[in-house]
């Protein structure tokens, strides 16, 4: 998703700095106009500086580690982070960078790679007026739409949280009524067309549903997003002492899935655990 | 929902014969135009038989008990079973009726009351083509949308099944998704504004989320109908040796909110159970 949202300020001539650990990518990102300068030198000239990784952890690197950028940016200077990570933890970042005299906007992302791609993300945006200030030139760039949620890091992260909650157990229930009704004799494609109509649907459902029919599991989104998205809405669980029966379930779900794996595999291909659970044939 | 089919089927001119334990609802039906005789007088008359009862037990009862109306009925009429029921249950009403000549169509329900009243159900059907024959006049009186899944019974209850399994998930899991986003500080309204517009929204969050938000547990749908309707999707998995552990999580949440006393509330209700083990304040 990094990718698509460099491409996406440079359309809207932002100069863009990328930065990877694939060589070949930020190569790519120069031939369409991304510039190439050591962290350390860009970091003075920027506004804004978006972290698009995986985790709390690799933010982490790229903000405070041995190269981490925050303490070369100028005051005022605005760090947008998009991995999906713990409320407590966000607050820490907003913390860290305020000492530096730079603004944080927890900001994670959703949409995937094609909405990237066309600068339509949705962002589930919390900071301080600040940060959005110094930060909208680059929203409106790369997003449709901008959540707001609160003037201070945690929130946007915390709204992401219940998102993936919802989005991860709604995969792992489509998979599991997917296969029950086959294992009943009901034709997939059948189970597809009806509930979409039903009280039983759900954006997951009417999106992944039809790649089990399809029988594509080309990763759209794949099984390997889950352990660590759900891992993290059960940490953020227990920190607060909060019980999550559902989400606990649909993890393992996902933990076979990648344990047997298939975590490179589009996430509706946690079916295949159910499927072979229960001997019966997907399409 | 047996009151709102017997009103339509007046509304379209049939002659309704309705039959209720509780005498109240057959008087008020017959001020609207009811019928009432005994039911072994009134079934040798009548072309359908419509039972919308709770679940195989009662349904096994109206049909072949005591007073069981199939040994009464001509040949040639037709029993509409609308309870939600193991697909094997349904087959072995269907292979009974058929022994006194009489069809019989597969055909759970869904709308709720309201819709029931507005002759706007949804029917999930299979059977005969000859008890689908029989049954349309009726069909076309009570349904806005009739999915016919099979010539023989058990289809129609296990589609019935998918989308209560789902339906199931889906409640619990948006009780564990706004009870934890609120446990994180967010405002139960925003979450429902929110989410609704991304890709962990469902049918029934969209549904159900408001009945939180507004703390009006009215019952729609109660909680008493879960731990029936998922228990038979688990007895249905069982039979068929498939491992549903989404549902099983489900059932335990709606479990412990019917065995702590919040049974006949709304089953959006079961997400005082959440607000309990974590201790936050619902609105």
């Amino acid at each position: 998703m990094g990718y698509g949202i460099a491409q996406s300020l440079i359309r809207a001539k932002h100069d863009v700095f990328g930065y990877d650990v694939v060589a070949a990518q930020m190569e790519r990102l120069q031939q369409e106009g991304g510039l190439n300068r050591p962290v350390a030198e860009a970091a003075v000239e920027v506004d804004c500086v978006i972290a698009v990784v995986l985790n709390a952890q690799q933010l982490e690197s790229v903000l405070f580690g041995d190269s981490g950028i925050v303490p070369h940016l100028k005051r005022g200077a605005c760090v947008i982070a998009c991995p999906t990570v713990a409320p407590s933890f966000a607050k820490t970042m907003e913390a860290r960078c305020l000492e530096h005299g730079v603004h944080y906007l927890d900001a994670p992302i959703s949409g995937g790679a094609a909405k990237s791609a066309k600068g339509e993300l949705s962002v589930m945006a919390s900071g301080t007026a600040e940060s959005f200030k110094a930060a909208r030139p680059v929203l409106d760039a790369i997003s449709e739409t901008v959540f707001e949620l609160g003037d201070s890091a945690g929130s946007g992260s915390a709204m992401k949280a219940v998102n993936q909650l919802l989005a991860g157990v709604h995969i792992a229930t489509m998979a599991e009524a997917m296969t029950f009704g086959i294992a009943q004799g009901i034709e997939p494609a059948r189970l597809v067309e009806v509930i979409s109509q039903c009280a039983g649907t759900s954006w997951m459902f009417e999106n992944r549903a039809p790649h089990i029919v399809d029988g594509d599991y080309t990763p759209h989104s794949s099984i390997n997003i889950w352990p660590k998205d759900l891992g993290i809405v059960l940490d953020i669980a227990r920190e607060s002492t909060f019980s999550a029966p559902m989400t606990a379930a649909a993890l393992q779900q996902f933990m076979a899935a990648a344990g047997s794996g298939l975590g490179a595999q589009d996430d509706a291909a946690v079916a295949k655990v159910y499927a072979r659970n229960a001997k019966i044939e997907l399409p």
